[in-house]
């Protein structure tokens, strides 16, 4: 499958490196491309890793992720142009951080979310927000924790954009358990699942954790 | 240890009827005591349990449990005042859920808690926030979701406090793991997971599950 990045940071070369050695034809998209040239030339797997412009990424992709800081999401993606984005699935990783105030919080919540935000931007995109809930090397590596026994969660309002982006994701790091929560608007939930997540991360000192539904 | 209650709905009726089961004296309390008499009498340890005014309530207990509804939970505790709670571990058990778009959201979140506003409200009370991520069943049974294996949370200024909380909850209901999240605002963290949880409870539809910290 050839996926295409919107964003460059950390989670997009930490996901689209896994997804590379999963067998997938990646492209990162930048706004600066060239920055990009010195990590690009150190992969293993470079023959399936191709860099460009947010734009061109967005073409590329059969599935596009949403890689960018969340609160930078809206322009960046309006920076790609329904067009290129129409009738695709869009996987919205992105979580709305405001340390505006000195303290962690979301710059959109409760009553709205940064996948709804998306969906309404983009009403002919399949938004699908999930791996909001991890860090990036959890995203790539469940195993990693608690040997895959937790849960990852998926929201969208497109029930075919959710079963293939559920397959992708089992099938290219071992997920084993990706609970539906229903529509765009359950993004919320995983939205603000950070308010908590920080705070065992913070008497932890680690992110090498994840939540599991039991019961 | 004498418990005493804000509130005289269902879970201070669940969870006041579990303590004095465990052996503690519980004072529930309403604005209108006459309302409880019948529920009382069908009571098997009635001669632990009473019923009175907030006020009494509040004068009664050892601890106090907020089991009001967390929007109306200000003032009911401001009816109460400050001099019968003050020094007192006051447990806030409350969710400040708003149904009054039409859809459930919380009427305060991200930025600020109910907790936290009890906090402020109350500078001389130690305000320990907990129990508010389960259903009031789960609360004094956690052994009926996963044989007892996941997780609580508790959140406070006062560290004696929630010690306190932590070995009630253990000794009295048979919590296994309650996780200390930090101060009061982190309160936000538990509250906010509201939004999560009513997905998988929709998903399920039943509320015997919790979450489980895993890694």
């Amino acid at each position: 499958m050839k996926i295409g990045f919107i964003g460059s940071g950390s989670a997009a070369q930490t996901l689209g490196q896994s997804f590379a050695k999963a067998g997938h034809d990646v492209k990162l998209g930048a706004r600066n491309p060239e920055k990009l040239i010195a990590w690009l030339s150190q992969l293993q797997q470079d023959e399936k890793v191709s860099i460009g412009t947010v734009r061109e990424a967005a073409d590329y992709g059969d599935i596009v992720f949403n890689a960018t800081p969340g609160t930078a999401s809206l322009t960046a993606l309006s920076d790609v142009g329904s067009q290129a984005l129409q009738g695709k699935v869009l996987v919205d990783i992105a979580l709305p951080l405001d340390f505006s105030n000195g303290e962690l919080t979301l710059a959109v919540a409760n009553t709205d979310s940064l996948g709804e935000q998306i969906q309404r931007a983009f009403p002919d995109t399949k938004v699908v927000k999930t791996l909001n809930t991890v860090s990036s090397a959890v995203m790539v590596n469940p195993r990693s924790v608690a040997n895959g026994q937790h849960d990852l969660f998926i929201s969208g309002n497109d029930a075919d954009a959710k079963r293939i982006v559920t397959t992708l994701l089992k099938e290219s790091f071992g997920w084993e358990s990706i609970i539906d929560l229903g529509d765009i608007r359950s993004a919320r939930g995983t939205e603000m699942l950070l308010a908590l997540s920080s705070r065992i991360h913070m008497g932890r000192g680690h992110m090498n954790f994840n939540f599991k539904v039991v019961g």
